[in-house]
């Protein structure tokens, strides 16, 4: 592993399980962090999610040879011009951010001296802050890696090394694509997750506790992700508007047509939307990207 | 227990996971059942699902006191019209149909002279099948009964001591409001899952296989309601038209307010909507209807 020092800005659930893996998988690596947030950078300390809690932004990228920005796709323009005098010249630049247009331009636009590559592990949970990191968290998950033009190889190759070694499979994609791909399989998945959980909060013939008692008829599967981290989601939005608009229109449609087959009492197109969606499930788990235990092994819990 | 002999019509998910737990826990009664597929009928024996699998649903309902409709909503009427003639005078019609409105009412149409308390256990996975129910399906979930008005309270007692001891919690509740409650925890949710994942496959923009590929963002979850059986629930959807396209509705408002926001860049009408779900999740792990294990424990078996 040619990277000694690695700086990690932002030390919530991605930042800390980073921390965590490089200790795990990469023990010769030398970690230091910074959150802005002095509460979380009392349990990163206590947790060990990494070697080295700073109490600024600058102190933690001194001698670094890689800096990880893990910070809301908002933040990633303040966090980095927060170290801009500081970062040596050379040390590469990288996030973990949701959206890769936005962030690429904010990094770029603020570290004008240092190579920038940005990636995106698409790993997480519903939780967030300094204790929902954990070392295993990127293991058979993907991770893009979003190199602009002219990058240099060398680096690139390094940076896919590292991730390699913290147990993702890296593939290399443009920006652009990355948020269309995202804004569908991630983005609009989570803003129609908030939605309906709002929409179930706020009926007047139906109680919030009628709701909360019956979530497993379908509705719980919905609030994992609507209990998503508010701030990276909203930044999240406002970064990739284009793509989640797009997006959206094409669902709003897909649903109004079947909206009309409800209408009008058509079965037959029911039955043909609802027969064609199993085989993408089925898919999903063989390529080991979810649990095939029905329920994702709750039964077993609760009969435990 | 009260019911000597109870007879299964429908031996999936629901039909096979009640015949399992009768046998777990009411071990004196005796069951039979019947299911119009023949390899149905064939697995559900090998399985020992019921005690009798009968090659007729007369047949299958001779002398029981309890006859429980486990098949789609809209086949209910059928299936109760195939034994008008041999059940037993006095014996209790009981389901477990998504939908209660249409359905006690194609139950009290078909069966006019036996008493018909229709029933709904909020319990299932994405399976179905005869190779798909466990004994212990109904544990610490919700069994809504839905009397209608009249019924003999000796009868409706009998039946929530059933449901109670297949270790269901039963609440009363009318079928009208039923209706609404599942409209939003239950058929709304589902009727969702299907179009994005509809959405999703459709893309020329994006393949089907990266949407496969980086589910784990938010996508998957999705998946699971969506590969649910497409006959019963395009007969929710028949069946319980009102009260969906009410609540679909609804949805839609709020989701037009989120687009909006998007749109114009409202980050705290985001954040604001987006902060406020979460105490919902936190509810419904607290009330033991979803597991807090971040992920559902996906992420401790990936590491397995």
């Amino acid at each position: 592993m040619s990277f000694e020092r690695v700086a990690i800005i932002g030390l919530g659930l991605l930042g800390g399980s980073i921390g965590l893996a490089v200790r795990e998988y990469l023990g010769e690596i030398e970690t230091t962090g910074y959150d802005r947030d002095p509460a979380t950078r009392t349990r990163a300390a206590a947790r060990g999610l990494v070697g080295t809690v700073c109490e600024t932004a600058s102190e933690a990228v001194r001698g670094a040879d890689l800096v990880i920005f893990c910070v809301p796709p908002g933040a990633m323009a303040d966090a980095a011009t927060e170290i801009a005098g500081t970062l040596p010249e050379g040390a590469l630049v990288s996030d973990v951010g949701s959206c890769k247009q936005s962030v690429a331009e904010a990094l770029a636009t603020a570290l004008p001296n240092n190579p920038v590559i940005p990636a995106h592990p698409v790993a997480g949970t519903e939780n967030s802050g300094p204790d929902a990191g954990f070392a295993t968290l990127f293991r058979n998950r993907w991770c893009i890696v979003t190199p602009p033009e002219q990058t240099n190889l060398v680096l690139l190759s390094e940076l896919v090394t590292f991730w390699e070694a913290l147990g993702a499979n890296v593939e290399i994609m443009d920006a652009r694509h990355h948020d269309l791909v995202l804004a569908v399989t991630s983005h609009l998945p989570h803003l129609i997750a908030y939605t309906i959980v709002g929409t179930a909060s706020d009926l007047e013939e139906v109680t919030r506790s009628e709701v909360i008692k019956y979530s497993a008829g379908g509705f719980r599967d919905f609030t994992r992700i609507a209990a998503s981290d508010p701030t990276m989601w909203r930044d999240v939005f406002l970064s990739n508007k284009d793509a989640v608009l797009e997006m959206l229109q094409r669902f709003t449609e897909d649903l109004t047509a079947l909206q009309r087959a409800i209408r009008v009492g058509d079965g037959d197109a029911l039955f043909a939307q609802f027969e064609r969606t199993r085989a993408i499930r089925r898919s999903i788990i063989a390529e080991g990207q979810d649990d095939a235990r029905p329920d994702f092994g709750r039964s077993d819990h609760d009969a435990g």
